[in-house]
């Protein structure tokens, strides 16, 4: 078998997790299998980078940071590396420029486009570990380029898609996929199995156990994934193409708290200004999630949408200084909010499921802002301090605990 | 004017010192010159990364240990870059495997083998200064190198002699070259200039202001350098070709206290047994330095050298354990010496040097060990507690101080 393992930055945060990761690569080594592993950077190592760079520039340009940031899974395949030949194992790390991970150009959230495989199969038929930076790939300059966030969950699987990998095992802080978020939900109980398709719906609304373009990709290839924890031998969560026939109604709540609801109010009822808002923000990097646009009076129509919290300031900038292209009358937001949604293929053909959520918050009195939804998830926007509430009383009225 | 500029570890150690030494470029930068700036990893960086190494693995593989030191310098060359763009100056930092610096494949003491200009020489002619991180580059493998410490300095003389720059100046924490260290002897004077043989002579002796390696190739390419203070303004001195017919006696006094003295006692006097000894020590990267051999009896003679300290340990080991390959009947050693040394062009056509160094010597109690001698060059080996002492009696009997 060739299997791809992944561990975060909390897996590879000081000595004796480094020996702990390696030792669960050196077990499968030793039952005769290929190994390539993906690490991130050790713990806070990439905040801490991000820290220097601002003391010096509060703007950095973003391919300096990028040289910058690839620097610490560097540090962590390295250090790596030497743990393995303590255990005894051959292995060699490289990184994202020598393995060949050619990515699009744009530094700070790069694209994987191509994986020279070579250099990897070979060392692999030479029966080493192959160690590889996540998280980091090269443009067509030769720049070092990131994938943004969490991306070395997309390197991992990217791997395991070009090396026709037999298992992406996805090592985090918990031991697989919940129900619910079990700092907020005591009793949540984890999941066994989860399709590419939930677990993606999970991911965009605040599941955040794994990176959602790596789902994707893994979905895009057919790359089966396992989330399991680094720190315990519990069996995990398999993220796969869903095949059971009985599935259970909803199989998860995710509460996103990073969220924020903007208004564009009063723009003309005319073709194209629903295009010229939401292109002008993507074209600044800005994700727009729950799109609600009211009906409204005759010549005149609201659109209210929810960005990452981080992005509301610039979002703010751009509308206004584009207010009248966009004739928007006035422009309004709101930062105290929070997504809650409920995630199950089974909800597709269950009518009732909307309704028994709605019912659960308001009986808890909870007030609903805003409602989205997809095939197989249901969203609600909420005030922020509910949040918690929400998601434990939806919890309860789908019976999802243990 | 083509100008490269090398900053050593202290002179980016922290966010004022990288605004400091970024401004030193600007200014000439704004002068119309081409800049390239040469960087070594920040202060005590390249100890850290090593030390993290040791936690993790006594004896780390030193191709993986290289893979861990380059990320020093490309985190100083990043930040440098963000400082360049604060201060309002186009700059792009490239790593040894953008610039294509290629070595030779020994890691941790690779040798500079030819160097890519076209990347350089593009940048600069956009009128951007080019950060390159010292110390490091890539080998035929598109592995990670490095140059051994304090090659960072050979780095920038090589830039310098590939792109023909008009000098290449080096800025450390003091500012030039000494008669002798001013921190033993108070009335040190500082060299307005110093010929390249002489300033090997003092490095190899204990003179810590440049990289030996760099001088030779500074040497070999007539590349002029300059070593100046980030600090100050202060004028440095001038490395290159001696050209002034009048010139002093005797440049300098060094003391290197990092010596250990190694006697192989009665070896055969026959021949190869010198080159055996000699050839396992290089074999394994230990440096050999003073060597003396007794004339002795018929057939046994002594043969007596100097190591770097740190390099002690290893070579007692590799002689005992090849003790009767080299027919030695005892192998002794001392690690409490040191080199006392006077570098000078002048003493070629002097004899009376020599003798006037061991007259002070004498006269202050010193005892001499062992002495060794080049053409502009005389070194003494005396027990290390007498090091200071020495250095300060024989710049007195030469009368060097301002």
């Amino acid at each position: 078998m060739l299997i791809v393992k992944k561990f975060g930055g909390s897996s590879v945060a000081d000595k004796e997790r480094i020996f702990h990761a390696a030792r669960r690569c050196v077990e499968d080594y030793e039952k005769g299998h290929q190994v390539v592993v993906v690490l991130s950077a050790m713990g806070k190592t990439t905040d801490g980078l991000i820290a220097k760079a601002h003391e010096i520039d509060p703007n950095p340009p973003k391919r300096e940071l990028d040289m910058l940031l690839v620097t610490g899974e560097q540090v962590s395949v390295s250090l790596m590396a030497m743990a393995f030949h303590v255990l005894g194992v051959p292995s060699i790390s490289l990184n994202g420029a020598q393995v060949e991970m050619r990515t699009t150009s744009t530094y700070g959230m790069a694209k994987l486009k191509r994986i020279q495989t070579e250099r990897i199969r070979n060392e692999l038929e030479n029966r080493r570990i192959v160690i590889i930076t996540g998280f980091q790939g090269i443009n067509k300059y030769e720049d070092m380029t990131t994938l943004g966030r969490g991306g070395s969950d997309t390197t991992a699987v990217a791997l395991a898609a070009v090396l026709h990998a037999d298992r992406c095992e996805i090592y985090t802080d918990v031991e697989g996929v919940y129900t619910a978020d079990p700092r907020i939900v005591p009793d949540a109980r984890k999941l066994s199995e989860v399709s590419y398709d939930e677990m993606l719906e999970m991911s965009s609304v605040g599941a955040k156990v794994l990176h959602n373009r790596s789902v994707e990709m893994a979905k895009k290839y057919g790359v089966q994934m396992v989330v399991l924890s680094s720190l315990t031998r519990a069996e995990g969560t398999v993220v796969k193409e869903g095949t059971k026939m009985e599935r259970m109604l909803v199989s998860g709540v995710a509460a996103d708290k990073n969220t924020a609801r903007i208004s564009v109010i009063g723009v003309k009822n005319e073709p194209g200004i629903a295009f010229k808002i939401f292109n002008m923000l993507a074209r600044n990097h800005i994700n727009v999630d729950i799109i609600l646009q009211s009906v409204g009076r005759e010549d005149r129509k609201d659109i209210s949408f929810t960005v990452a919290r981080s992005d509301l300031q610039e979002a703010m900038t751009l509308l206004n200084e584009n207010r009248e292209a966009v004739t928007a009358q006035n422009i309004t937001c709101e930062d105290g909010v929070a997504k809650v949604s409920i995630i199950g293929a089974g909800m597709l053909s269950n009518p009732g499921v909307a309704a028994k959520m709605f019912e659960s918050l308001y009986s808890a009195n909870i007030n609903i802002k805003m409602i989205a939804t997809s095939e197989i998830r249901i969203t609600v926007l909420i005030d922020e301090a509910d949040a918690n509430r929400a998601v434990r009383t939806v919890h309860d009225a789908f019976d999802l605990a243990d």
